[in-house]
């Protein structure tokens, strides 16, 4: 089993930055504990981060390998038809990750244009989340093979 | 620990209705799965359905002695105020569920009035949700006692 | 044939309060010639008037054994989920009554929440509305027999 | 008891068009069942179908000597304020029918321009639709010759 | 000097219908008093009334020879491109007239897709609101073969 | 005179929780300081809290033999049209009570539906609010009965 | 017979500045040919000018011994509930004047506060417009001594 | 202790005009009665009216000397970013008052300005409501002075 | 192969009216290079012009005998919702044209309700967009006859 | 005749995803076809696909040297003001492509920001749509020559 | 070379209230920095403080003789169409200051009605704004006279 | 003191398209004219221009070393969410520069997203608007130094 993992833009500087907002983890932590509980689970991960909304496209293109993504979409949550239609258009299911509890910030993060193709979101957990992502997406992957 | 587990309104016709929505797994079942997963956990969970917004909001008061809170609003979610001020009001960290992907669903379902006050939302991934939120909720408490 | 008649919060009101918008006719009257219309037509009713959102939800979980639902949701047709919820859960038709003509009052009750979910609507004709709406749900009732 | 029928734009194709959204039934077949049931309450229609907005518009302006109208004003239901006005100028009672069910189709469907001078609504009941609409009609007519 | 008088739907029922809305004179009586003040004036005035849109149009088209127009345009006011479009492609100076004051009437209106293209609007004055829309005409036709 | 005092949802936590926006007086004190006052100004009290939206219309329904109603809707203020047809259909006047300034708070607390229906409102002066009501309400009374 | 005519902020410019939209005219010229006009209709004119709102609203309170108000409240036309509220106040009714077409303008000049209480509009006209204003004033101040 | 009353636009005309919407009592009168009851509760009164936006900015400038303002900004409650500035510029609480029920009037009317700066509101309930604000100001600058 | 071409309103004023927008070319000329290109693509073509929405709504109702139609609504395309359901019932697949650039004009051109219908829309390169739309129609046609 | 043809983000997956929307034929094979019309048109292509914003900005300033440009903006359509600003930069007239009809798609589809600064749209034909937009773009090179 | 400087409502009490929000410098210590300044520049400075909308108005109208505006126009900013008319009206360029960064207040604050008419804006500097504002205006009128 | 300016995208054609709005000053002069000023003001420049999102995003993160940054984001202004989040993440404060007044063009230019998170703006004065931003990121710079 193959995970994709995505970081959009901005994560690179995790744990060093608004620590009020994002925590004091570095992408590298959370990396290392991704690794961890994949090792658990029987699955293999591909991990980058990305600035550029024109690579995180081809990133996702590229997925067509992986049994599923997870995927946190950071700014692009909220402006990236391009990664929407890429998520579309590639047949690998795409569990959408946020560190922060979006809802609780401004009114313009409410709004993610990539839920509608995501097969389900998880926000507002930090670090957490990302492992509750991968959970997911191993669990997700363990249902399709099942049916196939 | 001790976990308060809230089902909201209609999902006592879980498995019974709408399978290809909601999918085949009963309310019992999740709740078994949820317990099994709890003892895993070290946690115990009190577990309540109603279809009352009265009544959910007085089991969220009566939730004080409780270390997390999982809920799944139903269609509370994007209509009860009374709710949102009840889990503001306790000051229990509560981690808001959804079977099916809201994002993908009518307009106003896309509007959660409890986001804003939950810890964390867990929205798309079925059954498997429960379980991801009741990890979610554990951590949380985990965390909420080393602080303290 | 069976057909379950739900009248929903402030209708046990009728006849007494704001004669100018909702007529002199007091709701026994009205399941009087419910009933009386009824045998005519050889249906059986149910009848129940409840100010509770959950109780509503509650007797349209029950309406499984019924051919058909005609329901007038009063003040819940605009503001609640829950009951458009249970509606779609049952597999049970449902005709939307209304006494008034809601496009001619408040903005706010131009909109309904069940339309989307009910089979049809009925709305201004006052109490010889839930005669439309019975005379409309046994003949929904008597095709989907047909079909069957 | 003289009663007007008006059928709006497109209904001359009705039972050859979309037989999914409006069923098999055409104009003629539904103008017969309606002249049957007309006989049983003792009321006499005259009866037109037009696609002219302007047709409709003088169709309604001739309806003086009428004691009801049971319109189906169709495609104009969203755009035409002149209905609107030739309803409202003339003073006889106007009973509102749409054979699908508005409030399932399309968002600019929801909205009608004729429901606030309507006496009532009645919609997605299909054909049977102007059978209930004719009979509320007939009351409405009588009702006020009672008053007068 | 040649002016064209246009009067949209509805607007022969004047005098007959909500005398409260509209007055009690009527059409003839409104033409006879412009006449009047035509003679006055030393204009020559073209008399249409038309419930039809299309009419409308293609009265707007022929009214090339005309010094100005004169058009009350009644329901289609809110709801007509095709008369705007028509007053745009004609080099005629069109007078907008409502013989209501359509700012204390309903929301829909308040907005005139007529305005933008006519030369200036009188709304609120009644039949009055004629007379004062053909003094205006003729000064601005009196302005232009001045300029020209 | 006897006045009906309704406390709305999450009000019977009053001084237990959110002191920052509630305060620290709870609902038994409140009720006190009004009891106190009530006996100064000559009335009677009969006092009610609710968490349920249905138990609340049924409240005000049974207000019929009272001379005011001193209404803290809470939470319901923002989404029950129940408890406005309520307020609506008894001929009781209401006064509307706030704790907290709602146009303080955030954008979905501004709009009450119940005010349209309420005689006046008070917001934002803590407890003292209730006694401020209170006046207001016996000051209706006795105006209502000075002119019958 | 009375007539005050006001002229709001900025008119005292008039024919020195944007010719283009407000043509060459000054507002002596105006008013010269307002009394010229006022003469033959057998009217008495006062005439203001001001900046500042609150004069504005003042001017109107002292209307009361007028038949009639010709006001061009220009900028404050968009802005202003206090000229609104003064004019509803006293009970002389207001013609309502704009230069240019309004309507051709800003999208936020399009929305009058002053049309729901004025008696009607004329707008486009240029300095015509108030000679049309002052004969609508006279027009309605005759029929009202005619009615009374 | 020192309160400041102020009266916005339009309020000297109270008692003589809309007597259906603002009552009989002129604003002497309530002035009076508002002198009357500052009596007992031992405040001393200062008392203006202006018609001006840019005066009742400088009376509420001057206000530091007080231990409160009540307010009535009428027209300006809902144009006045000027007088909210003023009030929070100067930090003596501010009390709003509005002797009708804004929420039952014009839309435009539904939004204050000044109620997210100010301390509460008191709405709907005529002269009364100077007499309720009076008591909530005094009852705050008591609280104000217990606390420091 | 035969494709119905429909012109609507103030079509037949082209070449004649405003050619800063429209061009200078007739709608004869349009037409003459309309059936040049259909010979050499060997398609059979009925041309017809109309200012009568309900005309043009016949005319589609009777293209059931076309391969393909090629229609520009003009200004119907913002306000038809019978053209739009005339489209929409037919059988035969549209071809939606407008001359000018409609995403550069008035922001209510910006919507077209027959867009969602038609099977493509060419926009914005005057007379040449005919020839490209007949050339669409018969690509679409072919690829129909085709397929069946 | 130099032509530069721009497809944006995930074009490059043609043929291989979603062949319900997009079809089955590959971006190779368009292009082919692209190359095989110009050659008959006597015009040269230059061809570009590209997944990132910035790339298309550049591009585009590119294409100075070029007649026209045919860009299929793809999900940057709705989201890049960048690319706008880029058209309007250059002055080479612009020829928009979509190869789905994009107004029968969600909401967010029907707003081009490319549309007001290119020369006209094709949408909806598939990629038969390219060859109509290489027709178009020849075409106004033409005139543009033939102007010059 | 003269320029006008104009303070808006409530600047007066600058340095003296809410010094979070606007500095502690006050307006007398604003002045002397822009004197010292403007003879740095070689410009000579008016400069006015007003609470008064109308006042401002006029102080604009008397700009005539002046080189440029630089205004601070406050609460005005939001709510004045007459001093966005009076800087349209003299043909002075204004250039348009605010010391706090509007954009990070309130919501309503983000829309100014005198940007439009204004040269150029600059927010959120502090006094320093007003410095640069200074700079700005001498440079624009320099450019203005070098083109004259 | 170190200072960071960014070019957004298109910035790299100016002088060289669209004179009437951007004026003819190339870039590099613009360029040359800031050292010449960062000279006086004792400042050294880091400049870069780039048209990908993703550069800029990475310019500023790379922003940590400099004391305050000179931003022009252009069309990123508008739709990037990724370069706002990059300004807050660093924590160099920023001004946000337009050359053009982004008030007086289309309206989805009037919302920046950058705002909020900058320290202030300077828009409408071209390429002295880049002077002017200089001298307040030096005053910041200097207070920030000052203040630590």
């Amino acid at each position: 089993m193959k995970i994709l993992i995505i970081h959009g833009p901005n994560l690179n500087l995790l744990g060093t930055r608004e620590a009020d907002v994002y925590g004091t983890m570095t992408l590298d932590e959370i990396n290392a504990s991704l690794k961890k509980l994949a090792k658990e689970l029987g699955a293999k991960l591909d991990i980058s981060q990305s600035n550029h909304e024109g690579e995180i496209v081809e990133l996702i293109q590229n997925a067509r390998g992986h049994d599923a993504i997870v995927i946190n979409p950071a700014a692009y949550t909220h402006t990236s038809v391009a990664i929407r239609d890429a998520i579309a258009a590639v047949e690998v299911p795409a569990v959408e990750i946020h560190l922060s509890n979006i809802y609780k910030r401004e009114e313009f993060r409410h709004k993610s244009l990539i839920s509608a193709v995501a097969h389900g979101q998880i926000s507002g957990f930090g670090p957490e989340g990302y492992l509750l992502g991968l959970r997911a997406a191993v669990s997700i992957a363990h249902a399709k093979k099942g049916n196939s």
